[in-house]
């Protein structure tokens, strides 16, 4: 028991963060034409359902995870929004 | 329990698909400069620790949604890649 709660911590930390890269890459880069709105728009609002199941399952790896991965969802829909209109001023 | 049963595999069904956009859109597009190779990465790794985890819990909500979502990481990758190297042949 000890072991699954272990690791499913670990898996839940690294979730929380698996979106960190995009949303590094695209500060950086300042350039989102390649990323799907979509995809995080989707995470978003799924995002939402998956914590209120955590809430119903009692399972707070569920949800600090989704909880974490929601908020980078929210910060790539900002970024390529930003980036997106940026581009057609320029153009 | 009957609600929280459909809440969950409604929000494992999303899940597995979130990815699914970005495939289309990488696919048709033809281009993942802005997409972050590393987040893939770090996704099908963690898939693979919450496969386990779902196995140990017995919670097949989070095995098959964590199949899929892998599933759409490895092409992701191989999309990433191939895209990448394309465009290096060709500077």
């Amino acid at each position: 028991m000890l072991f699954t709660q272990i690791l499913g911590y670990t898996a839940g930390a690294i979730t929380s963060l698996t979106f960190l890269p995009q949303v590094i890459k695209t500060w950086k880069e300042k350039s989102a034409k390649d990323v799907s709105l979509t995809m995080f728009v989707v995470a978003a609002s799924n995002e939402v359902l998956w914590i209120i199941y955590g809430i119903l399952q009692n399972d707070w790896v569920i949800i600090l995870t989704n909880v974490c991965v929601l908020a980078m969802s929210l910060v790539m829909i900002f970024l390529k929004l930003k980036y997106n209109t940026k581009k057609e001023v320029k153009q």
